[in-house]
């Protein structure tokens, strides 16, 4: 009989989970030994850095990735970084090692002691087997419910198990396939059809898990038969429509009050793939004008469930939008006339403003490039410059949570070798992440970090000037030369002085990873 | 009526909690804004340092220390963390931010949907107070939770709490202390001592938190009465014992069938302030010889609940060395024979052997030198040539979860200013927890840090030689520079070509942080 280790390799292997993102400790050894030949292992040195890198390769993939955890301290470095993973909806499978069986109850050192209780508050599923013969089943079911349930899972294994016998069933596993179906039934595509149909004013909204869908350029055919207004959803982690379609009215902003506001005038707003709503400042008042009816489809019944007000469809957004495009009778005139770039600000004395970074960038890049961005003081500056029509070209920490930026490049770069990716990163948000920079080193990853300098956190003086406390301390960050940090990692740096100088830089192509850090203005996100 | 800020500042400030680690958010900042003039705010730029640095100042200091961490991207990213202090038994008391009440349940960005379960699996106690009015009590009682369980504590605050009104009740608290009483009754006390004194070969093994109790000295002086063997518990975290001491076998190795073997011929096994064992290596074989009888005294009630063999009592180990030294006859003559130190290894090739780089340690540093160590292929060279007599010299990471180590150095050197600090760092742990250098940078704390460099995870490849799965990928960590990562971060670094280099330079007595990175070969933890 084969052995779980086997079984289990085998299975991952007929999945697709060959590349594993991990950081290992002894508990983990006896999984990683033997790995057939097509798998890749990709050492991150912290595994925040793991997931992040991991998070970013899933999303561009669109696939479920392998991480590979240690015990409890292992895991518990990685739970900040999963926190953008849940709220990105990323199939992370995570396998974690354990102390051997008999060492767990009596807390010997590196076990954990209950394992799926440490990480069910995050993830969509976490277990231990009961034993050893149970492994290859349950792994299946990791992988399955981080598919089902758009969560990372997450299971603990006990190092012991690896060796044992898989027993006489343990094959039924690699054969199991498991999917689910999200279209409408006829009746309720037909009465959300009517909705939409009837409306005198609707307008869309449309959430990151649009491009994370793969229903980027669906979403502009959908709009253009609407001929409606279109935002992005509040608090935004992937672009789901091009920022300068003349439909396009930006980024809800996340607060209660001003979303009131945006859809003044509007009888029916359509949310597509995203909760109601992400707020973020606290910015108090009705919810929706008079008069406007709020429909919500989502794949996620949690967000279904927990919204304050609307109706909502739990479905495939996608599907949604397609039988919506069908049902529409206006033909849809494909809009040529994307709106213009403004010129950029600039700022006073030696520092760049954002802008001119962003203009930089946009005019030196490829088209297809595609921006994994944590800088989150430059925001407003971010959407006034950039020109993004392709899927896939933007991705943010989608729970706010920093560190996902510098290893989501990474991973964002390994996953589209052929495509340009750009790493826009605050010199706040670089820390939470900054040895992923050795992996891109190691591997060779073609990547750009553009490291925007401006010596504080931007985005919390702002936000402590909107709750009149200006004196909280800590949020300075001066001192910090991400050039020489860079070098250490093995990543080629350079401080650009100027935008002449920096345009020349971002005008070469990359075959490795490389670091831009530039000097920049303080602004505010919005 | 004050605020309930007004009062939570007053409270912490009575009770000495006066320095806050912490890495902020926009949930955090009401309760940062105003702290009174005897606050000092301590910046770390990641989570995992924040809590590394707060464990090293409370372990150094003996007290509660105020962490100050970010909803839940930045409490996960300090769970790895968490894990260490809560095996060291470090007071640590988090105070996080929350979104304001009404977004919590919609799920708002930032906000922790149910924050105490995300902690619950690690810390003493977690809670978010149902109400503005309760948050002066709760903070209390994660004060005292902390300090009488001797784990870290969290408390999750919406931020619109803090401005209001405390309630007329609210000053009560500012009166309490919490104290917990451990000394054993007589009867038990009168067993104990006549256990030991009527063992015809007994001996000690003492675990770190008899370092942390402060009763290093005491345990030298039960020890000499005694005149048996000592050992220190396996996993050690703190020195308890000096370890050239004339009585001092060592630290006991931390796997079933090699303890057993160590106590042949004992009859009396008395385990003071550790659990009965923290194993690492899977070596089954019986817990014990025939006839040794086991009694394990411990603060730690799980730890002798989960025992899985011996007698214990729960009570304060200090005041049962103390009773047994008063309850013992003997005089006990001090030992001025300590074991001399043999003369170091060296290596083949240009890098230095680790012992070459202890023994430089030892020879070129005061004798009260504390050292923060996380380098863990070189144990054994470790035990072989360090002389540590002083309380609080030796500290580790408790649950072996790396990233303790950098940042624990940095908050034993701000908690002792006047002693020097060594940390002792591996260039596979320095990654966990690398952005301490800066804080030590900004703060110029006096702190030498020691890297030593060879390449790879040293003990994770001995570790995978024991378990005969010696191919495992993701060992090897090539092309580091920590000299350049360390000047990234603002603080001065040296690359220490040869023995007498080193020795040069840490004879020098540093007034701000250093990093002296040098090569050093492959060696076996033990």
């Amino acid at each position: 009989m084969p052995s779980v280790r086997r079984i289990a390799h085998e299975f991952l292997e007929r999945q697709g989970l060959t590349t594993v993102f991990g950081n290992p400790g002894s508990n983990e050894l006896p999984f990683l030994t033997g790995l057939p030949d097509g798998f890749r292992y990709v050492l991150g040195l912290h595994e925040g850095a793991v997931v992040g890198m991991a998070d970013g390769y899933a999303q561009a993939t669109g696939r479920p990735v392998l991480v590979n955890l240690h015990a409890a301290s292992g895991s518990g470095n990685a739970m900040g970084a999963l926190t953008n993973a849940v709220a990105s909806g990323t199939p992370l499978v995570i396998v974690a090692g354990q102390q051997v069986r008999p060492a767990i109850g009596p807390e010997a050192n590196l076990a954990n002691v209950d394992a799926p209780a440490l990480m069910r508050p995050l993830v969509g599923w976490a277990a231990e087997p009961a034993c050893a013969q149970d492994v290859p089943r349950a792994l299946a079911q990791a992988v399955f419910e981080a598919r089902l349930q758009r969560r990372p899972s997450y299971l603990s294994v006990p190092y012991d198990d690896w060796a044992a016998d898989a027993g006489e069933n343990a094959p039924a596993v690699l054969d199991r396939w498991v999917e689910r179906a999200g279209v409408p039934a006829g009746e309720q595509g037909h009465r959300l059809a009517e909705a939409v149909a009837g409306a005198r004013r609707p307008a869309l909204v449309l959430g990151g898990d649009i491009d994370t869908a793969g229903r980027f350029d669906d979403a502009v055919r959908l709009a253009e038969r609407l001929a409606g207004p279109v935002w992005a959803a509040p608090s935004l982690f992937r672009l789901p429509f091009p920022n300068r379609h003349p439909l396009f009215r930006g980024v809800l902003p996340a607060g209660i009050e001003p979303i009131r506001r945006a859809f003044e005038g509007h009888d029916l707003v359509l949310v597509l793939g995203a909760p109601v709503f992400r707020y973020h400042e606290h910015l108090p008042g009705r919810y929706l004008p008079a008069g406007t009816r709020l429909i919500q489809v989502t794949e996620d019944a949690s967000a279904a469930a927990r919204a304050p007000m609307g109706e909502a469809l739990v479905a495939d957004p996608g599907a949604v939008i397609e039988l919506l495009a069908n049902a529409l009778d206006a033909s849809g005139v494909p809009s040529a006339d994307y709106r213009p770039v403004p010129a950029p600000r600039s700022a006073e004395g030696p520092r760049l403003h954002p802008e001119e970074v962003f203009a930089a960038l946009r005019d030196e890049l490829p088209a297809d490039t595609a921006y994994v961005v944590e800088s989150t003081s430059t925001t407003s500056s971010w959407w006034r410059q950039m020109d993004l029509r392709r899927p896939g070209s933007y991705y943010f920490p989608a729970a706010g949570g920093l560190g996902f930026g510098l290893p989501g490049a990474v991973g964002v770069a390994m996953a589209q070798p052929e495509r340009p990716v750009v790493g826009v990163i605050g010199d706040g948000s670089a820390n939470y992440g900054v040895t992923a920079l050795w992996t891109a080193a190691q591997h060779r990853v073609p990547l750009t970090v553009v490291l925007l300098r401006n010596g504080t956190y931007g985005a919390l003086r702002w936000f402590g000037g909107l709750l009149g406390v200006p004196d909280a301390p800590g949020l300075d960050i001066p001192g910090l030369d991400f050039t020489r940090i860079a070098e250490g990692y093995g990543v080629p740096a350079l401080h650009a002085d100027g935008v002449d100088e920096l345009r020349a830089v971002l005008a070469e192509r990359p075959d490795g990873p490389r670091l831009v850090q530039v000097d920049t203005a303080l602004t505010t996100p919005s």
